[in-house]
């Protein structure tokens, strides 16, 4: 199948490139403190970024010392800018679909992915993927939006006599998901908590860490808005591990 | 603290005791066959069930060849019942509160509960005790209510357009809720998925399964009221053990 590449959309370019996250890098990512939390050591390590997207991670890796990063995103505009800020021999970036990788066996000590796991239409096929591509003692960590922002058939909040409510049905029902987040008509695909738990599981790796990300109190005072967060998160990170032996 | 004992206030005794689950056994629980599943093989091994109500669990273990079963409840209504339908030496009952249990060290293969978690105040004394209970190898199989059904301030769902949506609100506000399931005013505790898998994480557990269920296209024939199960799970399944190593 032809692989969903919005980005290069030029008005979801356009409208995804103000955002916070594009213009602030990591620090514009509310969710970035937490995922950073789950990582291990990069000192020496061989890293891959899967939807490496303006290359952010891939430039902060290096700078904590990982010995290499290959970013991967499909889209051709993301991937111009990200060579255009990436002045380091320990960083490539190759352009491809994250659906459909191809990595060689046991080349990695980390397999990050920040964001773009709920685009991809076979998860059990990339993490059979990032699993043979790990060393024994590796670690897979990501971040993709919550099954509970992905499930509704028509996301929002509703008023309920003055309170908002998600208005969520169908988190069962896995599939593609056609929302207007910043340009109409973008699919992204559902699935549920048991999918990715049970998948990770089943390809061997081990679940070391789980947050269904929410807003510190201090963070809600300078982000009142981020109040919704507490009703329904929007972020959904995990950290899972291959074993020593392999 | 008082602990809740709904199951001993009449009404509540006789509702719960007229629901199939009361009425048929494990039969009468449509999410039993997924948690059976989860379970190690019984044969030999030393038994405790968290809450364990008329007993349901405490003898079908036995019948499949557990060693012995020790069953927990706070109801000295249901441990009645337990006691009058059970002629097993194997089976032994106490009562007590889950929330103040205090179990010998590495006494059990297998820590096993159903619906009870959601009641307790104490998540983490109780993981730490059982996996302080448990042998080497051992397992911890439980069913709580899911965080998606215990999280609204006014649990429901509503009409919109049409289309039923369940109303989450507070998702991430964990503590008490109170309910009028069965009776008025009885007081669940809700907790995140998060909480639940890091809970188990942080006191050495291996999650081995994970399953929010969802009833089978055979089942919802039967059953179509179970639709709703679709668009939000009531079941949440887990399965968590320690490693041979201890």
């Amino acid at each position: 199948m032809v692989p969903q590449n919005i980005y290069d959309d030029p008005d979801f370019f356009a409208a995804y490139s103000s955002m916070a996250r594009s213009t602030q890098g990591l620090d514009g990512a509310p969710e970035w403190p937490s995922l950073a939390a789950m990582l291990p050591p990069l000192d020496g390590q061989r890293v891959v970024d899967l939807g490496c997207g303006f290359g952010w991670f891939t430039r902060w890796a290096v700078a904590r010392g990982a010995a290499s990063v290959l970013g991967v995103d499909v889209s051709r505009r993301m991937l111009e800018r990200a060579v255009l800020e990436t002045d380091d021999p320990r960083i490539t970036y190759r352009r491809g679909d994250v659906d459909e990788l191809e990595l060689p066996p046991a080349a990695f000590d980390l397999a990050f992915s920040s964001l773009t796991l709920h685009y991809l239409t076979d998860l059990d096929r990339l993490v059979r993927t990032i699993r043979r591509a790990l060393v024994p003692g590796g670690a897979f960590v990501f971040s993709a939006e919550h099954p509970l922002y992905t499930a509704p058939t028509e996301p929002g909040f509703i008023d309920l006599a003055g309170r908002p409510v998600w208005a969520l049905d169908a988190y069962q029902r896995e599939g593609p998901r056609t929302t207007n987040w910043l340009a109409p008509g973008v699919v992204k695909q559902h699935r549920t908590l048991t999918t990715y738990l049970t998948t990770l599981l089943r390809h061997g790796f081990a679940l070391t860490a789980f947050e269904e990300w929410r807003p510190t109190t201090a963070e809600l005072e300078q982000h009142p808005d981020w109040a919704v967060e507490l009703d329904r998160p929007t972020f959904l990170l995990v950290a899972a591990s291959v074993g020593e032996d392999g």
